[in-house]
C-alpha cells in the first residue's frame, strides 16, 4: 500500500469479493491513524457483533496503519479487551504505533460507537505485535495434535440448528461451521459435560482463510461453555489470539477447550489447525458465565 | 485508600515490609493518574529487569488508581506488550482507566524510563480488566490438576545453581524457588525435551502470595524452552495473566509447558496452584527463542 493523503478512502478501487472483507472495509475518518466501519448486522451473536469480528476489523486497521508507515503487515499477538456491547451500525478505529522495531511492532487501536447521547462510546481496546509470517524461521517442533473429529460430510451443520438457536446467531450465515457431534450434545440438551468443542469452519462464500481470518476463527465456535451445560450468555471479557502461521487454502479445524470455571469465570483455549496440519492460531479468553445478557 | 491530592506519596505512612512491597512502592508524579516507582538491579534477569515485576509494578498502579476512584481493586486479567528491555533506575506509570462498570473496571498503563537522548522510551503497554475477588461466586468446577512434583525439600533450590548461572539471574535472591528435579535436567545439559518446568515458589522474605504476586509469579520460573534445550534468551512479546482466586498464605506450585515452537517464537503456558489446591492463576506468554540478547 503507498503512502496516501488522509482523503482517500483506504479501499478505493479494491475490489471486495467477500462478506468478511466487506465487514472490513475501512475509510478514512480525515485524520491519519483513524479509519471508519460499518458494522453489519450480519456479524450479531445475540445482541453484540461478535468479538471475533471485532478483532480481525481492529487488526485490519492495524495492518493498514502499518502498511502506511512500511512497517510490518501481520498480527502475531493480539489482545481485545471488552469495554461494552457492539452494535451494528458505524464505528470509528483510532490507531496508534507504540513502536515500530527491526522485526516487530508494537500497536494499540480504540473502537469506539456514537452512544444514544452522542458521545462516544468504546466498545473494544485492543494492544497488538505486528510482525511479518512470510520471513520468520521455518522450524517447527510442536507437540501438539490436531483435533480428532469426523470429516465435514460428518460433522453437523451449524446451519440445521434450530430456526429458535440460528435467530440470535445472525453470524452464522457467514460462516460454513460444522461441529463435531460427539461435542454438539449440548444442541439437544445432553452436553458432554467436559468442556470441549471440535469444529470445521470456512467462510460460506469461499473467501479463503488469512492471518485476519485467523483472528474471527478464534472466536467463531459456539462458547465452550455449552459442553458444560452452561447455556447462557458468555461475553468475553478478553482475547488473545497468537497467529503462527499464514494458513493453507481450504478448511480450518478448531478445538475448543476449558479446565477452569470458577467465581463466574472461564478460560476458554482455541486451536486452529490449516488445511496442511499446521497449527496457525493459538488464543485464550477469559469469559463471563451465567450473566445476565447485557451490561456489566 | 481514601482520596488524596496530587502531591501525596502514595505510600506514604505505610511500612514496607518486604522486597516485593518495596519494589511495587509508588511515589506521586504531580500529575492524578502519574505514578513513579524505581526499578531495582535486584529483579534483573539478564540484562533486563524481569517481565513479571513489571507486570506486577503495572498491576500496583492500576490498583492504586482505581482505589482513588473508589473502584475495582483486583487484576482478573492483565495483558503486557514488552517494547524495549526495562533497566535499574526511575521509571514512569501513566495510567488511564476507560471504563468504570458495576462489576468489572477496563484499565491501561504506560510504563516509561527515560533514554540515553532524554527522550521518554516506553518499555511496556499494559490493558487489564479489575473486579473484587471477595464478591466472584463460590462455585470452582474444573478439570485442571495441580503439577505433580515432589516436596519442597526435595527438590532443586535456584539459589544452588552454579554461579555463573546466578550471576545473570539477580532476581533469584528474591526468590524462594525449588525445581521439580525431572524438569531440571536442562541446569546439567539434559533437557527432558517435552517442553516442561515444575517448580515451588514463595518469596524469600516470607511475604505471602496475593494477586499483585501471582502476577510476577506467572513469569518467575526459567524459560519452559529451556526443558526443550533452547538455552538462548527468550525475551517476552506478550504475557497474559489471569487471576482466578485470592491465593491461601504458603508455597506456590507452578507448572509451565509449551507445545508449540514455530517461526522463532513459542507459547509458554503458566499454572499457578495455592497451598490450599487452588488454581490460582493461569497466564500463556508469547516468546521468541534463540533470538539475540538485545533489541528487536
Amino acid at each position: 500500500m503507498t503512502a496516501r493523503t488522509s482523503t482517500d478512502a483506504v479501499d478505493a478501487g479494491e475490489a471486495v469479493t467477500s462478506e468478511l472483507d466487506e465487514a472490513l472495509t475501512l475509510a478514512s475518518q480525515g485524520e491519519l491513524g483513524v479509519y471508519g466501519a460499518e458494522l453489519g448486522a450480519g456479524w450479531l451473536i445475540g445482541n453484540a457483533v461478535n468479538g471475533g469480528l471485532l478483532m480481525a476489523l481492529a487488526g485490519r486497521a492495524l495492518s493498514v496503519e502499518l502498511a502506511r508507515a512500511g512497517s510490518h503487515p501481520d498480527p502475531f499477538a493480539v489482545s481485545a479487551y471488552y469495554l461494552s456491547a457492539s452494535t451494528p451500525g458505524p464505528a470509528s478505529l483510532r490507531t496508534e504505533v507504540l513502536r515500530t522495531g527491526r522485526s516487530v511492532s508494537t500497536v494499540q487501536v480504540a473502537l469506539t460507537q456514537t452512544g444514544a447521547d452522542g458521545t462516544d462510546v468504546e466498545r473494544v481496546r485492543v494492544l497488538a505485535t505486528y510482525g511479518d509470517l512470510d520471513t520468520v524461521a521455518h522450524e517447527v517442533r510442536t507437540t501438539a495434535v490436531p483435533p480428532d473429529l469426523p470429516p465435514p460430510e460428518r460433522c453437523l451443520r451449524a446451519a440445521d440448528a434450530p430456526p429458535t438457536f440460528l435467530r440470535h446467531a445472525a453470524m452464522l450465515d457467514r460462516l460454513d461451521l460444522r461441529l463435531d457431534p460427539a461435542t454438539a450434545g449440548w444442541a439437544t440438551g445432553r452436553p458432554s459435560g467436559l468442556g470441549q468443542i471440535r469444529g470445521w469452519l470456512r467462510l460460506a462464500d469461499g473467501r479463503e482463510p488469512d492471518p485476519l481470518m485467523l483472528l474471527l476463527a478464534a472466536d467463531a465456535l459456539p462458547p465452550v461453555a455449552f459442553d458444560l451445560g452452561l447455556s447462557g450468555w458468555t461475553p468475553t471479557l478478553e482475547l488473545t489470539v497468537h497467529v503462527r502461521a499464514r494458513p493453507a487454502p481450504g478448511w480450518l479445524r478448531i478445538g475448543l477447550t476449558t479446565r477452569n470455571v470458577a467465581g463466574g469465570l472461564l478460560e476458554e483455549d482455541a486451536e486452529v489447525w490449516d488445511s496442511g496440519g499446521r497449527l496457525v492460531a493459538q488464543s485464550r479468553q477469559l469469559a463471563r458465565v451465567s450473566a445476565p445478557p447485557s451490561g456489566s
